[in-house]
């Protein structure tokens, strides 16, 4: 089962990427405006920045995420994303002997291949078990885990790219797994930071269209708009 | 089996990293520098570049290959180079009715782990294509394949990376498959910029040292080379 | 005036685009992929990724240009772009005998400050070449040269990076000298990749509306939109 | 004058890359692991991270700096670091009525050049002001101001980022005015982590020589130390 804890993260993060926006325009020091602006004045410089797109100033803020209990399938998914960093759970240097793994609710919700998947799961880390004492180093023994097997890692991410993250991996089109991982992560977000909390959401709701060939239903395809657009007229 | 082919590639790699290099220093205009390049001056603009560590002109020159045979094993670890762009096949959207996969030599090599091994991981194929047939998603019945499972992609590169990234999966302390698969990669460059496919060696052959605790032979570890040093006064 | 020449390129880059493309949902290899996609299909395929955002394929194919006659001013705002490379002539190394630079519009088009402003420029350069000549550094006189001088480079940039890096540049909010260096990045790049080229647009275009505050006109605010919407309903 | 202010960082940095550090190798948790490790466990951990170039993980904490005092020239230079954040005054926006700006001490030492550069600097922002009276934009009218003009920035860094750039321009054969400013940011880092500061040095100190064509004295060059191995035999 996935688990995500925020074991660190940029101090005020929220008036910290207003206080650093408003450096850009502003005749005042950094350390002048970071004292200076009110609560009220951090809501409505955020607000603003997301709205008009001005999001380089998001990446002065990172977070860093203890994630544990996602499969290899997901952490493969996850560090595609390139513009953050991770530390792994390595199989070359960490023998599993405790064996934990993912189980796809399509599978497991038909008992019959529940169980086949299982057994089939179970017997792949036997024989690697059994390689292992055989002398077969585990960076090779571990050509026969599954995908399903569970991994960990830490991760830091900046805010500007948790925000293109989660605009991919909170959409639908996203597989349950990753859009489980970054639906924790977002909750961890908002505990320390809600307004960027809330701002976590699918790429739909920033366009205000999906760009996809077809909608899950949130927002009307570009096509569509267009056409409602048309029809106004 | 790996294959690796070199799909394309900024034309001319050699000439073009020597002229953007002169453009540093140089009152002339670039063009003019491509032009007036012989090939003895290029030669030594790219030992000397190489030499001093000015690497990032190896920017300006790319390599997209085309890379097939590999495990899922070393993808995951391919991929964590961020500096590099890469289209994979997806597990989501292709279903893998033919099945190759990795065996490790210290596998193979034990002909009773070699059976079971290959018995386990056809077991495993064969459950995955049976809960196709039952209806489960390939992005979900894909959790049962193992690591040993193959996959291709198209990766491109450019020289400064490909320098660095050979440095780290050429040295022996990498896993037998990334190090066999940089060694295609650099045979593939060194057929079409032979001086750059030349630099494309494990780190101790730039450091002049190994870093690692204990050193393969090559080079002694900078612990031993400073003793050496000390016994020469 | 600026001055831009694309001087190396991927070969090939909309059929390089589209074979990479392919590879991640097909059982075919890239190389067959490569060879057997008709012009007609790498066309639809080019133009179904950019509608649906798919960029990350674009990053396999790269333009290297050598750009002349722009100012420090816009050398400083382009290196912005950290997802490509510069190489960038030194004023710490190279002396500028010959001084070239750059006169808004704004100010030549009134006489009377033209000359004023072309009569300090050259007086800066003028105290600079003197600096030199007594032994001041090339590194250190140049403080005095102003903004406007000229400066060349070697850049090259991923086609999804100039499709980002143009969505900003080419937007009427980005300054005059900007624009114009992308107006000529973008010609040259259409000579060799029509389709592409054509996509190098301001990120309205991309948008369906407008995220600065004000619109220049050619598309509505999003707000604007959303009004009409209403209005439609 | 150059100030550099750390306004914000990851908390605990050195106990958070420890603790990422040993997740890599660690059957335990990243969130057990950062409240086991004494500081004693740390301290080993960090040098022994370094002194074998394991360095990803010190991507995980990151700086930010509130920056000032620094000339164009510096700037441009700075933000050559890509793997970085940067948020900076703009010319456009913000019209400089006060104006400060930088003189180097091979110049400031020579009063009659003194003299010079003080007086043509102040003419080039006397006229700067007068055509912004006469509404010409500031973003036009900056085009005369020199490259001595001070801008400010803030600066978000993480910390394998910092080695890096510290360990290129701490080196003796960067400019002055860059060195004198990455000795602020290594004098602000030793205040919150002093092993990780005591780290930001050259890149001599780490490579046991010096890459350049010239040494400054503190190391050998390359060949220079093959030469005393070679005498050592």
């Amino acid at each position: 089962m996935v688990n995500v804890v925020l074991i660190s993260h940029t101090p005020d993060p929220e008036r910290t990427i207003a206080a650093a926006a408003r450096v850009s325009a502003s005749p005042v020091s950094a350390v002048e405006l970071l004292e200076k602006l009110t609560p009220d004045r951090v809501d409505r410089l955020i607000r603003r920045l997301l709205s008009s797109g001005h999001l380089s100033v998001f990446e002065h803020v990172s977070f860093t995420f203890a994630i544990e209990g996602i499969s290899r399938v997901t952490s493969h998914q996850l560090v595609r994303h390139r513009l953050a960093s991770y530390t792994q759970q390595s199989q070359r240097y960490v023998s599993l002997k405790e064996f934990n793994y993912i189980t796809p609710a399509t599978i497991s919700d038909k008992p019959e291949w529940g169980d086949k998947y299982h057994e089939m799961v179970r017997a792949a880390h036997d024989l690697y078990l059994k390689m292992l004492d055989a002398g077969i180093p585990a960076e090779d023994a571990r050509y026969v885990l599954p995908n399903a097997a569970e991994t960990r890692l830490v991760m830091t991410m900046n805010a500007r790219e948790l925000i293109h993250a989660c605009s991919l991996r909170l959409c639908l089109r996203a597989q349950w797994e990753i859009v489980e991982l970054f639906e924790h992560i977002k909750a961890e977000v908002e505990k320390v930071a809600p307004r960027l909390g809330a701002e976590l959401k699918p790429k739909c709701y920033r366009l205000g269209y999906c760009d996809e060939v077809q909608s899950c239903g949130i927002f009307p395809t570009r096509a569509e708009l267009a056409d409602k657009g048309e029809r106004g007229k």
